[in-house]
């Protein structure tokens, strides 16, 4: 018989206690898929005294999750944050070469490199497939499902709650802060909803996914992230007028060795594949040179998906499977080089809100003439004269850098109301 | 320095190409993933004068793939066929302890459980993530990505040639045989199409989803089975009316530790997640216990996503992961318990070709009733009397056996024209 598979629990959220769940409901359902028994030999939480709805009578109780660094095979972090007592007690277990499995995607952002070195220098493994996408498996499957390919791009709906909230806009008619306090209310979005709709969870989760992806380094800084708040329930119907859905969408892509990554709204054709994921459902695509963008979807988030992909972690270590985090050696890993992305093309969809008068259009026109930007269509509904209207364009393919250039020169009309609102159109 | 890890590839088809392909192209890349080099010793195939686009100039040709089974740590069989020489070259290689990476579901479906025992007892691996659905990952995703869940089901379109047929027949209006013919001059089907539109290539892939699934020992025969072939252009008109469209499912459920097991054609709403993959993609759906049926789409077959899920299972042992076949040991799956599909209740399709006389509805409708069916609409378009008119209806939930024992009395109606075409309806 093998000898048990021990682990110890830092942090007893929802999460935490969902894998508490999992291990008691199925001991030998996961003793028979992972070869041994997993065995919980304590865990450790602020609070010691609050019901978490499940029996933890059987194991030691550790005040400080480092003390839990003892006699185990591996700790599963569930704290959460990319600093502080999860960034120390991921820090002491790897140095002591004891594996790690952790739901933290800032953690891995922020730090993944220095992690992966040490993890591979005391020979431990990192693993953190519940740090992305909850149930579907899409860390596996990029760094062994798909390992046989130079991977050209990777892109998706990487935030279940931004998903949300756009989807529930368009739905219900509803504007940004109204939809975002019902997602509140049903427990979708946190009450600090800034990680989620200003796109830095879906950054966490790309910047992940991208070292992976194409073997660079983790580079969270190299990111361009913008979230949802600027948009509006006039652009969602504009889009939906063109035939169009606004996504919060990851994507990026390798040019030859120089990485582009952006989270940023976009609008992606109501047909295609994105855009018919909606809700709390998250997406991945993936395009590599001996597969067609293979697809993984699933919700989002969630105790019991990111339970179920922490405890998979805990079976991939308990069979003895090693592997490293990103990989590739972290000494393989390729300095980040950043593609500048204001040369990167797209046609985009431009929002104004104008005051009704003469000449207007003929102003606008013309700066983006002369920045050599070509309009495909443009949009204004109903008249008021001298009141502000929305005026909707959309372009062809034009450079990012020469868009910016030409939409402040708009703002600065004096019959431009307030700040164009700009959106990248991708016909993925 | 790792050894490098030798292989020999059994079989020059578009698959065993392909493999050579990508380990040519990326040998660096795979080898910083894998942790060694992988180097192809030998390859076999029956025509060694044939040119296949690749060179092979450097590996040893082995008349006699069985003469392959020396110096090499795993031999990939893309060889094809259930039996016969791809079956005993896996054998062979097993009992010698020399892991074996195949794409062939048959061979799995038919003998999966003597390979996984051969397997085991020699400390080989079995791989064939390629056997099912192409690129996307689903073997690895089921077995090793939702391994912490009690599965309670699996289902999907899991053959892209029928789902392309299905999809053509709708948008182009033919009838079963032409939109076969053309599948054919594109590649899309084979000459010999029976394996694909009988429905035994899914229920191959079936078969091996549910034996991991569940647990349990995979046996063909289980399966209850039928292709598309008897699909009309009228039902997939009357389908569309009903807001359906009609997909060929694989759908195996598991009750308490009775399993259900079919494949065959079904109603699926259009808007649903299964009526929207179309053509040759395939999707997977599980059910899990912490897990709300993550999804995996891609297209189903091709030389590139199967050689790539071939590379991705070499690089797997290359770097010494091991898991049993199905998941768990071999001598832990469970004997196959067959659910009486009979029994199994759902809501049908029943197109009848009748002559418009008078009554007919009446006689059909007595029928339905003697066996406590309860109809939930019925359409019969235009008027022809005396002519054969189509009638169709669709039934709230009623038993698999009662709905065949009436449709074969509804076939001995006088004015019933042939028999009747039956289809379940599934609101997944």
């Amino acid at each position: 018989m093998a000898e048990p598979f021990r682990i110890a629990i830092a942090g007893l959220g929802t999460v935490g206690a969902g894998v508490v769940e999992i291990v008691q409901r199925h001991g030998d359902l996961l003793e028979a898929r992972a070869g041994r028994r997993i065995e919980i030999v304590s865990v450790s939480a602020r609070d010691a005294s609050k019901d978490r709805g499940v029996d933890l009578s059987a194991y030691d109780w550790k005040e400080n999750p480092q003390d839990s660094l003892e006699n185990i095979d591996a700790v599963v972090e569930v704290i959460g944050g990319s600093d502080g007592p999860a960034y120390d007690l991921v820090k002491a277990a790897l140095a002591k070469g004891i594996s790690v499995v952790t739901a933290n995607k800032a953690l891995l952002a922020l730090h993944g490199l220095e992690l992966a070195q040490l993890a591979e220098k005391n020979g431990a493994v990192l693993a953190y497939e519940a740090a992305v996408a909850g149930c579907v498996p899409i860390i596996k499957g990029l760094r062994e499902g798909l390992a046989a390919n130079k991977m050209s791009a990777v892109y998706g709906i990487l935030n279940g709650t931004c998903n949300y909230i756009l989807t529930k806009m368009r739905e219900e008619g509803g504007d940004f802060e109204s939809v975002l306090k019902e997602a509140q209310e049903k427990g979708y979005a946190e009450a600090d909803p800034s990680f989620d709709v200003d796109g830095i969870d879906a950054a966490h989760k790309l910047c992940i996914l991208t070292a992976i992806a194409f073997g660079v380094q983790p580079d969270f800084d190299a990111l361009h992230v913008r979230g949802i708040r600027e948009i509006s329930g006039t652009d969602i119907n504009f889009a939906s007028e063109f035939g169009y859905r606004i996504k919060l969408l990851g994507i990026a892509h390798d040019y030859d060795g120089k990485v582009s990554q952006s989270v940023e709204p976009c609008l992606v054709p109501v047909e295609s594949p994105l855009g018919t994921i909606e809700d709390v459902y998250n997406a991945v695509f993936v395009e590599g040179d001996f597969v067609e963008t293979p697809l993984f979807t699933g919700r989002g988030a969630g105790k019991g998906p990111t339970a179920s992909a922490v405890v998979a972690d805990i079976i991939d270590l308990a069979r003895g499977h090693k592997i490293p985090a990103f990989g590739i050696p972290a000494a393989s890993l390729k300095p980040y080089q950043d593609m500048d992305i204001g040369q990167t093309v797209h046609s985009w969809y431009i929002r104004l809100n104008v005051l009704d008068q003469p000449g207007v259009i003929a102003d606008v026109s013309a700066i983006l003439r002369d920045h050599r930007i070509s309009i495909e269509s443009l949009i204004q509904h109903g008249r008021d004269p001298e009141q502000p209207v929305a005026v909707v364009l959309t372009t062809h393919d034009a450079r990012r850098s020469s868009i910016m250039e030409a939409c402040k020169e708009i703002a600065d009309l004096p019959s431009v109301q307030e700040k164009p609102c700009v959106m990248r159109i991708e016909e993925l």
